[in-house]
């Protein structure tokens, strides 16, 4: 299934919503599965709605299994049903073109970047990886304040003069825990989805001499979208991904094995710290997913879409 | 004036409020301006103090000038009067002993930390610091769900045998800014805290090494507290302040200046970046500091006391 946070616009303004994506449509699953409760005759349906699935993407993460359930059940019922509005009176469908699609966590809990793709790594620091990098899937943590979904413009930093982009998976915790062994990582994560880490390399590169990471070369914009696609439904390691820059190919490929799996990440960061739902984890760059590694970079009003099979096309210009 | 956050225990389990200190006591903010309001007439006192001055405080820090006149408020009617509840039969007062003093900021909005201290970076480093330094106030971003407060005892991460402190002196955000200048940085600090950015030495000096700044070296356990003291009533540059190993003192001195004020870190980090109240910014470990400095480190059961004079003193013991 895919799942996608939106935004209707209404006449009380603009109101956040989860849906579960049928074609070029958007059920609301809240709405939906009210309906579908009601339609079995449920004592409170929009209560209980809003309760099992509410509309905000971290609350219902939080949810677990009972808010996927609820997702699917909302689905099937909405594309069954000849209503078009449910018990409370809302929409039971949206066309995607009438919504403002946002990131699927338009606000995680927390961001963390790894780098866990050799070739990414031996072509951006133009060397070999040095031992740790092996031992370990090493991170970063990014600014979970600024991230940006599908459509937005990137308004470049003045600050900088080297646009990138970065093609990443990105895996969003739906379950919290703590010490989790990698042989039960899979049940914490909720789904995937694309992550395009805008990177501005000048700055970035200055940063880093201070040996604390990237900040200001990577904070001002994250972008994601335009789906999260649960767990079931997408395997990292087998996906097919392009970058396009005005619809030149720019990056292309299977990055094949991860080497540091999404499992291992997990194991990882979870030692004698807890993951929580909403956290979202970068899996890093794919071999030969940016401009630093390709050795050309963004100009002002490029579109760059960032194509993975199984997720969509998430779209974004600078500026 | 110096704010508090604590915990009641209640027969319908814990409580968090935001507390005004007063000597051993501290007072309901909440509760206490409702009874001001209540004195005063208001219609509907226990709601407006809700808005007003919410008792959670990130929310509280939300509401601006109006919560801390609120705070101030409350204060000044709770050492006048001779009642000891307030319309809704809440307790104005609360002897310190009697609760559970938590961070002042139990779950920061982001957390950032710096490294202004010239003597600390050559001590640390071992070496004169990069270009870089000189020119920004450089940081990495660490995690903000593993915060803990006054007295808790820190479970050391089983991955790592080098266990040490760090005294710093943090700021708390306390209104929306974006690109603001260093000029009018003082108006976004809502106040500054204690922060001992427990280090687990082995692990950080490893990861490191891939140039993505410490991770799981920092992430386990961040103290503050034991108050925020308001900006108007602290200056960090002026702060005499120690660091005392069960009891022994092991860092000592006033830290003087800082090579980036924190006027400067407001301006460098809100550049294309939006700062949002309950941020917080750490300054960084004051010149020997910290165990590494010194060229020793913590052992199983030490109680690391952290006092800055005009804050108060931050205890936490290691296992």
């Amino acid at each position: 299934m895919k799942l996608a946070s939106f935004a209707v616009d209404t006449p009380v303004g603009p109101q956040r919503r989860v849906g579960a994506v049928d074609g070029d449509d958007l059920v609301d699953v809240t709405t939906a599965y009210a309906a579908a409760l009601a339609a079995d005759g449920d004592a409170d349906p929009v209560t209980i709605a809003q309760a099992h699935a509410p509309p905000e993407m971290v609350a219902f993460l939080r949810r677990g299994d009972r808010a996927l359930e609820a997702a699917q059940t909302a689905k099937t019922y909405a594309a069954e049903t000849d209503d078009e509005t449910g018990p409370n009176g809302g929409r039971l469908v949206f066309p995607e073109e009438d919504v403002d699609l946002l990131a699927p966590v338009p606000r995680p809990n927390s961001l963390r970047d790894f780098m866990v793709y050799e070739e990414h790594v031996k072509n951006a620091m133009g060397e070999d990886p040095p031992d740790v990098w092996y031992e370990m899937p090493v991170y970063y943590k990014s600014n979970a304040d600024s991230v940006v979904g599908p459509g937005v413009e990137v308004e470049w930093p003045a600050y900088s003069d080297l646009m990138d982009y970065e093609l990443e998976i990105a895996a969003v915790i739906g379950k919290e825990g703590r010490d989790i062994p990698a042989e039960e990582a899979e049940e914490y994560v909720a789904g995937y989805t694309i992550f395009n880490d805008f990177s501005a390399r000048d700055i970035q590169g200055e940063e880093m001499e201070a040996r604390l990471g990237p900040a200001k070369g990577k904070d001002f914009a994250n972008a994601f979208g335009p789906y999260l696609v649960t767990a079931d439904a997408f395997d990292p390691e087998a996906a097919t991904m392009r970058a396009k820059v005005d619809g030149e190919t720019w990056s292309e490929g299977t990055p094949g094995e991860m080497y540091h799996s999404f499992a291992d990440i997990i194991e990882h960061v979870s030692q004698s710290e807890t993951l929580h739902p909403g956290d979202v984890l970068g899996s890093g760059t794919v071999g030969e997913g940016c401009g630093l590694e390709l050795g050309k970079f963004l100009e002002s009003g490029n579109t760059v879409t960032l194509e993975v099979d199984g997720i969509g096309a998430l779209e974004n210009t600078v500026r």
